[in-house]
């Protein structure tokens, strides 16, 4: 089966100020293991629209962002044209409301800043996902992990999610390995602790299952 | 010349979640060369605070740190053996006034942040300097540069000012090249624009012209 993919992955950076940002802790490991087990598999070319990471896969087409923003852009032009897409990028939630073109100086003991809700790319691409495109999401959950999954499932029009439970035992960000859930229409299903290259090989057989059985 | 010497590299991290942070542009070059280039010319043994950087010297006592909290009480612990200090690291200038151990969940269109400031680590250390003891900071100004260095080169009671104008023809932030100027009681004095290896070597020119004339 050769499809076309769309992998996103890493942080993403909001600017503040020319100096100063919102970033997360993702490390684009998972994202990368996704391509190169893709890559591996003789699975279709793969676009890899990533944040800062220095976790770059060889043989993709690569396009580096910052901001939700510009992820969003890259995203939406290449969603049309993808098979399976899979959004692993952790993709800040909220911005800076306003970018302050001068660096902004230190000033009183407090200072408020002003944040504005980023645009959901995923849901976005749940809206638009035609028929034999499958579409994957990740989470990261710390309370209430398995009904949050299921409804982000449903709301966002996802084939298969894969769930993060975000705690000390396991932090899963920054880490090489990680334990996960994947949760599709079929249910949850719980995989042990492993390392993020063996996660993405997981998760592409549970793909290729989920679009042998719809396909 | 045999001198304990002292310094600070890199952005510091500003966690707001478990997941969530505020940062910066800082990529620790600046500060990895000044150790390297005080290695090269065997200037004394090298204690290296550094926030979060793929850029970590040899043969440095490596002390790694995420908050301007963490840095301040490796730099307090360090800083009154030291002969020679160099405070190149980009310290944030803020802090979430709150951590959520909890990963935040997505709410309304707007989210304002409370931050708070965060100690002035050159300032504490400019009133804690005794005799023979050299301070050397870092500006990165974007307006009114001479006045503003000027300012903080007497108010920290610093030796020497290593001054960045932060402009579109001088990123700085991130950038393998810089143009800075070196502001001391002698005025100050204009680089052109060099490799960071080379400003690294200029600022040691510098310090060491300080130390003979006043040691």
């Amino acid at each position: 089966m050769c499809s076309r993919i769309l992998i996103t992955s890493g942080p993403t950076i909001e600017p503040i100020d020319p100096v100063r940002f919102l970033s997360n802790r993702s490390s684009g490991q998972t994202g990368f293991h996704l391509a190169a087990e893709a890559g591996r598999r003789r699975l279709g070319p793969v676009t890899f629209i990533t944040g800062p990471t220095v976790f770059l896969p060889d043989d993709v087409e690569l396009i580096q962002v910052e901001s939700a923003q510009e992820m969003r852009a890259a995203v939406n032009e290449h969603f049309p044209a993808s098979d399976v897409t899979i959004m692993a990028a952790a993709v800040s939630d909220y911005r800076s409301l306003k970018y302050y073109p001068e660096k902004l100086k230190k000033r009183g003991e407090r200072l408020t800043l002003e944040l504005a809700k980023n645009p959901d790319i995923l849901l976005e691409l749940g809206r638009a996902k035609r028929r034999g495109q499958t579409l994957v999401g990740f989470a990261a959950e710390t309370e209430d992990i398995f009904a949050n999954a299921q409804r982000k499932l449903e709301a966002k029009n996802l084939d298969l999610l894969v769930l993060n439970e975000i705690s000390a035992e396991n932090p899963a960000f920054g880490m090489v390995e990680n334990q996960v859930y994947l949760v599709s229409a079929d249910g949850v299903r719980k995989l042990e602790k492993m390392s993020k290259a063996l996660v993405a090989a997981r998760v592409w057989d549970e793909i290729l299952a989920l679009r042998g059985r719809n396909g």
